[in-house]
């Protein structure tokens, strides 16, 4: 996993995955406390950052390798993005996804021409189902972040930032990542590491399912105690990447942990003041932004926006707390 | 006016407006039967492509009159506009708004540092308030549509499309906009006239406030009968502005007029498939690409969501259209 990898796979993207841009709100750094500029991969196509990783990995793979199609277990957005990048290299994919995800997840990912395969997220092994259907189909497995492509495709993130910060004459800042598994925290990391050395990469997760940060700040894999439960599904796994975790560990010197409340005004501030929709797990960046500013120490935060596939339910439970505002 | 007034303006614009990607979905092609472009507005500061007008404006003034400030008149987004072009500037900024205008519009402009005087929609004359204003204080009043370097700031936003188009191919398309006073319609249809000319300019207005495209059929002016009570507040206007009118006259051959319900359920689409907020008034060129399918002659459709400014309770309706789906 190297810098160069981040660069061809930046290559093989061009003309495909969209470049996000730059955005902030006069109201948003008041709040802060400090200036706060978002990267809205929401705006990325299939609604999250997936859709880099998952071109990467499939553009990167040999046709002979890749005409047997693809084989995915993600919670939606990684099958999202797998899906689309499947259809448009014309190979089939098929995506295993816990059958409690979100209805629009299950439902998109369909319609992007994808065979779903449903698993009980609580019960069953989804590495185990992911095997064997690669080895009864031919299938090529793509893992959501523990596979060097993907990292890859998600670091194309990272360089953007780094020369759109740099357009915006920011030279230092603090880097605030949505993370579940590590790809795109891991991925940006590198990425600045090499363009963008005076910035520091860190990953935000939810409050009780904070399995990077607990494992930065102990030195070795930890998990979380539930598997599931969290409003921000997209970013919920059991413990950090054997691949991310020691990119995340070489670049991050900590984590931070948000919770519910946090991450529903975040995404209600993200309604509000930047027109965007962003789902819970993509919002636990913006949400240590804009209410753990104690913790922070840059003047200048650049936070992703990693995704925005919410239900219109839970959309309006973040609507709610605009009443009370 | 010309072309050239809106190359100076986007000259004056440059590192200031934002320029807006150019967004598109394969769910929302698959609902039009063809392909359809985003022009989000909304992710322009302030929410609205009223900024770029409100910048123009204000930067073509001279040093000499644009000290004493500004004034204008608006339902909010121009206001919102002409209040941080003005702080960018350093000068004072009035705006005179209908008393009925979104909470949300009149807090975000004084937050913007300007002044905000309330007026009756249906009992008072607001351009006689204006013109008041401008005696007493010496401000300076730049009207929302019909004021020369407003609809050239605005024409950048056809600039861009011409530019983001070519990049993607598209020689010819129809281009919807949404319409109230024209000083948006206009000025892309001038940009477009020049550096897209196999495009068409359409308006889109709220069914029963649809003075423009009646307008057109007819040939003149004519009013709209009801001046309030619709939910696109932001684009209800009494009849075409008269600098904006011979220009519309001769560059679009018709306008489309879409329902409440159209409205609501392409902002709902807007939510689910391109993670953009989109208030009423910015959803009815979308609302047209949508569900309007037959009025429609191009394979190609670029819509501009004019803009995101919208209350989370009419937000929350549109939402609600998604449950009956």
């Amino acid at each position: 996993m190297n810098i160069n990898m981040i660069h061809t796979a930046a290559e093989r993207l061009k003309g495909h995955a969209r470049r996000t841009p730059l955005l902030s709100s006069p109201f948003l750094d008041d709040i802060a406390g400090r200036r706060v500029w978002i990267k809205p991969e929401c705006l990325q196509h299939t609604g999250s950052f997936k859709y880099r990783g998952g071109y990467s990995a499939i553009s990167a793979l040999s046709e002979e390798k890749r005409k047997s199609g693809v084989l995915a277990f993600s919670s939606g957005n990684h099958a999202q993005g797998i899906a689309l990048a499947a259809r448009q290299h014309g190979i089939p994919a098929a995506i295993i996804m816990p059958s409690d995800a979100p209805d629009i997840k299950i439902e998109n990912t369909k319609a992007l021409g994808a065979e779903v395969i449903g698993y009980d997220r609580d019960h069953e092994d989804r590495d185990e189902i992911g095997k064997n259907l690669a080895r009864e189909r031919g299938m090529r497995l793509i893992k959501p972040y523990d596979e060097p492509e993907v990292i890859a495709g998600q670091g194309t993130t990272g360089l953007e930032i780094a020369e759109q910060a740099k357009k915006l004459g920011i030279e230092k800042a603090d880097v605030i990542i949505c993370c579940g598994g590590g790809g795109l925290t891991s991925g940006i990391a590198l990425a600045l590491a090499e363009h963008a050395p005076k910035m520091s990469a860190f990953p935000a997760e939810p409050e009780g399912f904070d399995d990077v940060a607990r494992s930065l700040e102990i030195g070795h894999h930890v998990n979380n105690k539930l598997s599931s439960g969290s409003i921000c599904d997209a970013i919920v796994t059991p413990t950090p990447g054997q691949l991310t975790f020691p990119i995340l560990k070489h670049h991050c010197t900590k984590g931070f942990a948000v919770n519910e409340k946090e991450v529903l005004k975040a995404m209600a501030l993200a309604f509000l003041r930047l027109k965007l929709v962003i789902e819970p797990g993509g919002a636990v960046a913006l949400a240590t932004a804009l209410f753990r500013p104690e913790e922070i120490s840059s003047d200048n935060v650049i936070v992703v926006a990693s995704g925005g596939n919410v239900d219109h339910d839970i959309f309006t439970r973040a609507l709610n707390t605009l009443r009370c505002a």
